[in-house]
């Protein structure tokens, strides 16, 4: 639904502007930019009552394989190396068409719980833009880059990548990058072969990073250098970068990062439910500068992609890691999610928070619900990051489009995309 | 809204029963009791269509202090003695009328997530059962008892617990019994005390035990004795007692719970929250054969009552504690929210699975939802322990009563408690 003009009336607004300001009032958007905060005499093409409601900028989910929510609840339980056996099965089944329906239900799943912006990385990407421009979401899209020899890809991987970034160079709502698997597939000439591109683009770079122990100690075992400190060596670590995780880290690594303004998505609950022991250090990354911003990772290992639900994870995992309730408060979680997850995704101009001017990427939330009561403006920020999940999103605006009204998606016909998920659910996993 | 007889037509039933069976068909239910699984020829004063409908026997929530919903996001990321004198704060300014309407919040928040059974601990207990009356729930009730010297109640806590356990003792949903706040309040006379009116009334014990690590040394240093070990020589360990949090405990602690038949209540997202540090040692748990459920605690210290999240908190911490995604699985979790926690309370022949002759306390949920799909047979315990939160539930029953249909509450005025929880809090939080 293309809008011109959208007045969110009576509401209370999180603007996490610098001042972290919470306003009463309503919000104007006009062109798909946020025009007025406060008080607003504009008519608008729809007016939307937002008492008992809270405005909040769209959240910012910055690592995803939005196309595996296919395999939601599939590879549950087990230990990571299988988890993964389990996912290349489904990877050498899957068809174009199976992508593009995965992409279309995770997408649904992100508009509906208030996500508007992810970063994805995944093989045949091109379905995957496909279902964001049909969702119309925000994203930072990266055709998988890894080791040719290894790759069971059509074509060469980095070819690939270079086409999907030419392809989509020029869309409002897409943005490509560059996106590397890891240490594990990728040699020193393919982070390099990927970096040349990223700069000859001009595009970011996203990697997973310093997961587990094994890829950690592997590695060390390989080159003699742990995962950080070869990549450091070789030059790949630059404010161009994105890296997913980084579990397993020393403090001297933060402060590698720090130095290099390598930007940090941390995916607490993908983490722990694969069990991957390392908890990365946000206290100290904090200390350093590292701008930190939240991943749900793919519903294989989450089984959700509800930011809300990684907020809440995000804070009670630290807290319970240091033995300190106060390692952290709820109002920097809520900053993880928006404002600094635009810095990690170098979009802070444009979306984040709700100030005049930015791009309208907004989400709004019913409050007269149990979970959310009793509230005041001093309650907010708590509600949001340790009670609320996606289930209370009621509309979902993303570059000024209303992409959810009434807690359904405007653009995407939602049974469609169940009965076409589950048959090929059972077309994969359930033949003889 | 008192049923004669429900129809749950064409849902996926999980039952819970011994072989956790998962059943497609119908639920039929009259006077209170479920009638018939699998096919049903019934005519029912309300049929219910559950297609696309997964059907679960209603959670059980075994450790709270309802009352204290209306603290929610009051004292977030703060040391816990900090967030205690904040709830005693309140406890000093509250009326009898706020007491209800705290409870009468949660009990709504529980009844619309799915929890159909809760076990608490609160003065002023006569108006929590009052709030679960009205709300038409199942709840084991303890007026809270501590050392007379330093208790701030009207009367005597033992005298009020006694009361009201006379006054609650032939209700049919609400169960008496007798709590003790902890060792850190309760000497061994108030103990004792505590033991010798539960069995002269044949009800059962509930109490605080080993959450923090200052509990359990501070007990230490005055006893010569950690908890556990002096509750044991007391003789106050038996199997009529329902102990909540024991996150501080040895593997001869254990040993010793199983031996005594005490039931446990792990509350993952409080102790994540509060920082207590100290994991609930559950796989030892398993091994010895103790009885654990779970509980959320008060939502001073989660935020939420919404038991699908404390499932994906509990199997996602030992997951992460242990290094070991399989340390146990979703079914393991499943079943502490339901038979282990009716097994807890005391009730595993009335509750806790869909068995013929049960009592009829069950939840259905949407799954035509993005975080549920896809879905099949074998995807379900997955989806309801890692997808699913409370917002999936859209009808609740209780005893063969239906008291959430269509996702709102049939006994309760929600947005009459919504207006008085608020107006509460800015009474009581607010003034100058």
């Amino acid at each position: 639904m293309k809008d011109m003009s959208i007045l969110l009336r009576d509401g209370i607004i999180a603007t996490q502007n610098q001042s972290r300001e919470i306003v009463e009032g309503d919000l104007y958007i006009e062109d798909g930019r946020i025009n007025e905060i406060g008080r607003s005499n504009n008519e608008a093409d729809h007016v939307i009552d937002c008492s008992g409601k809270v405005v909040i900028p769209g959240l910012i989910n910055t690592h995803n394989h939005v196309a595996n929510t296919l395999l939601r609840g599939f590879a549950d339980d087990v230990h990571l190396h299988e988890m993964l056996e389990k996912t290349f099965e489904f990877d050498a089944k899957a068809t174009r068409r199976d992508v593009q329906v995965g992409a279309l239900l995770g997408c649904l799943e992100m508009i509906k719980s208030g996500t508007t912006t992810f970063v994805d990385l995944f093989y045949w990407e091109d379905e995957v833009a496909r279902a964001v421009r049909e969702a119309g979401m925000r994203a930072h899209l990266g055709w998988a880059v890894l080791d040719e020899e290894i790759s069971t890809q059509r074509g060469t991987p980095l070819d690939n990548c270079s086409a999907f970034i030419s392809k989509h160079r020029d869309e409002d709502l897409i943005t490509p990058l560059v996106s590397l698997m890891g240490v594990y597939v990728c040699s020193e000439e393919t982070f390099l072969a990927g970096q040349q591109l990223a700069e000859k683009e001009d595009v970011m770079l996203h990697t997973h990073l310093s997961e587990t122990r094994k890829e950690v100690y592997d590695h060390q075992k390989k080159t003699g250098q742990r995962p950080i400190e070869w990549l450091s060596k070789i030059g790949f670590l630059t404010d161009r970068l994105l890296a997913a995780h980084i579990g397993w880290v020393t403090i001297g690594e933060v402060r590698v990062l720090a130095e290099k303004d390598v930007k940090v998505s941390h995916c607490p609950v993908s983490n722990m439910k694969l069990a991957t022991g390392g908890v990365a250090p946000l206290p100290e990354m904090f200390e350093n500068g590292v701008t930190v911003s939240l991943g749900t990772d793919s519903p294989v290992s989450n089984n959700s992609l509800d930011m809300f639900e990684t907020m809440k994870f995000c804070a009670l995992l630290h807290k319970a890691d240091r033995w300190d309730a106060r390692v952290f408060d709820a109002q920097k979680v809520f900053d993880l999610a928006t404002i600094d997850g635009a810095r990690a995704v170098g979009m802070e101009d444009k979306i984040g928070s709700i100030e005049i001017g930015k791009r309208a990427d907004i989400a709004v939330l019913d409050f007269a619900s149990p979970k959310t009561t009793p509230y005041d403006k001093a309650r907010i920020v708590s509600h949001l990051v340790y009670s609320c999940n996606g289930a209370n999103v009621t509309t979902t605006i993303v570059d000024g489009n209303m992409v959810v009204d009434q807690r359904k998606a405007t653009g995407l016909k939602e049974d469609v995309i169940y009965d076409r998920a589950n048959e090929i659910a059972v077309e994969l996993f359930e033949e003889e």
